[in-house]
């Protein structure tokens, strides 16, 4: 496929390719969930200001669904009017009539929306706190692992995507704990790096075993367990396309220790993601598990409003599963970059155009 | 086929049978709700006795999914030891491993597993109460429309179960209040007949217009208005099996206000409740819709169990969507009802000889 680029394990991503593109039958899933991490000042660019970030996923998913927003008026975007990477999975699953549905696995803010609710607790601040306790990191696996069952015996290829404010440095510290030696991408071009070490390297010294359950109870956050889960059972069952960048890389790390099937499991992402040289993103899926990485340029660098070609200079890059959703809604319907851009353009302008 | 009876339209019910035969891609849809109407002592039997009872729903998906309750500690039974229906789906699901998800629409008690959430409210005693609020009403329906049009669109038939204690009551009022003569069926085989019309009559006396909403909203409940939101939109997709006896009267007679597509409905339920003369459940199903009955003979009266012959005695009769969910296994399986008698005996072996 000329629209996407393979890393790892090629024979796998073909295999992927050609099963999903014969079977056609793609379910996309929302994990939304929270860690107060993103309550520190200067970590994260996910919604317009402190006081907002707790709604960005469930404004995420209402917008997903409705078209526009509930539980605040707009829909989430930077300061500056950079908007929230759910536009790209929208039109993706929109185009291509991929369904989908909403996890709340530990989110501040309820969507208002039917959902699958977990019951899980949002995660505390790693800097400061425990994220969770070793029983509800428990929980979060093992609820997992039912819903994961439950959506993969409905569709031959589950997408996940997540959408948590702060995720990157929950990602990036369990990355660490569990012995790999990550750069971590961000929402922001100029990545708060010395800011989000300090953190980690705060989080990383309440560690006292390698036990991975401890790892994500002491530097974690509810999503990883909570995917990690779902990957661990639906890759027996379906294929499974883990949609998203850096908080993917600590599922897959955490996964492989809970156990789960290589052959059916992808990374899919955007080329923001993987051609970030700082991040080093496709190595580091090679160190993880033997697990190809898929990648597709959505073409943004053309448009001609700003705030999308904001995507291709650094901003946001990836999130709310753009990437996979993307790749997924182009194996479906045969549409090029050039058809998805047009398509982004027409969505853009009905969001911010008319009233805006 | 041999081990069903079919009524009413019967070009639909055997397009039904063919289509769902030759795809066996079914999906089942646990609806828990609650009804206040329940805590008035002598009305239902679901549930061992009256502090219980609102923990029936969440102990039947707890059951359903574990093969044991959480909420509590047996799963639900009359006093003398007759089991749930939940028991009879059960076996059906897994037999045929049809996929099931549950969804809770108003229930008292949430089940503790990853379910389909609406954050609707429970309903109040129409005895002495509205059940709703005009806008809970439009609330159910709206949300019932979401959650029908996610899941149709990850099957060919959504089957849709149910599991309201009282419920029996509140659907009666509501086809009363539409213009249907119902008799109402009942978990009891001495049907409680003069208090549920008392209870009623003082329900409609509240009723103030003819607008369906307005009547849901004096005298239902929040099963009905959302399971109709769930078949208005879901049978626009994929066939549709509402599973159950007289609460699904109800659905089909509010649904039809409120519009759905006839052609791809059908009710499915146990001979219990279409051999039921008193209820007088097929004649009902042509008054209201253009909509085939498919009922099946579990052959539970050949049972070496008294508990589980009780059922063809006339106690519980359906529930649980258990009448819908086996002829739905037997569709894609193939078992006949002696196959079927051979696992559920199996099942209630495990389940009451061990340790009961």
């Amino acid at each position: 496929m000329e629209n996407f680029k393979l890393f790892g394990n090629s024979k796998s991503a073909e295999k992927f390719i050609d099963d999903t593109k014969s079977s056609n039958r793609f379910l996309f899933s929302f994990v939304t969930s929270y860690t107060e991490t993103c309550e520190i000042p200067g970590i994260t660019l996910a919604g317009t200001n402190s006081d907002l970030i707790k709604f960005t996923p469930a404004a995420d998913a209402e917008y997903l669904h409705y078209g526009y927003c509930k539980t605040i008026e707009k829909i989430p975007m930077t300061p500056d009017g950079k908007p929230t990477p759910a536009l790209l999975t929208k039109v993706a699953l929109e185009s291509s009539s991929i369904p989908h549905l909403t996890i709340n696995a530990g989110s501040k803010v309820v969507p208002q929306l039917p959902v699958i609710e977990t019951q899980l607790p949002t995660g505390k601040n790693i800097s400061v706190n425990d994220a969770l306790t070793d029983s509800q990191v428990s929980r979060a696996v093992d609820f997992g692992r039912i819903v994961g069952r439950s959506l993969s015996s409905l569709t031959d290829c589950l997408i996940i995507g997540e959408s948590i404010p702060g995720g990157t440095t929950t990602a990036l510290a369990v990355l660490r704990a569990l012995g790999f030696d990550a750069n971590v991408s961000s929402s922001m071009p100029n990545n708060p790096t010395a800011l989000k070490n300090q953190i980690v390297n705060n989080a990383l010294e309440r560690i006292t075993s390698e036990h991975p359950y401890h790892i994500i109870s002491k530097v974690g956050d509810p999503m990883i367990p909570f995917v990690s889960g779902m990957l661990s059972s639906a890759s027996s069952v379906s294929d499974v396309m883990l949609a998203g960048g850096t908080q993917m890389l600590a599922v897959l790390a955490f996964a492989s220790k809970i156990g789960f099937d290589e052959k059916s499991t992808v990374i899919g992402t955007t080329s923001y993601v993987t051609d970030d040289k700082n991040a080093n993103f496709t190595n580091m899926v090679k160190q993880i598990a033997d697990v190809p990485a898929i990648s597709v340029d959505p073409g943004l660098k053309n448009s001609k409003y700003s705030g999308l070609r904001s995507f291709s200079e650094g901003f946001v890059k990836e999130g709310v599963g753009a990437g996979g959703s993307i790749i997924s809604s182009m194996l479906k319907t045969g549409n090029n970059q050039l058809k998805f851009l047009e398509m982004v353009e027409k969505e853009y302008s009905r969001l911010f155009t008319a009233e805006n």
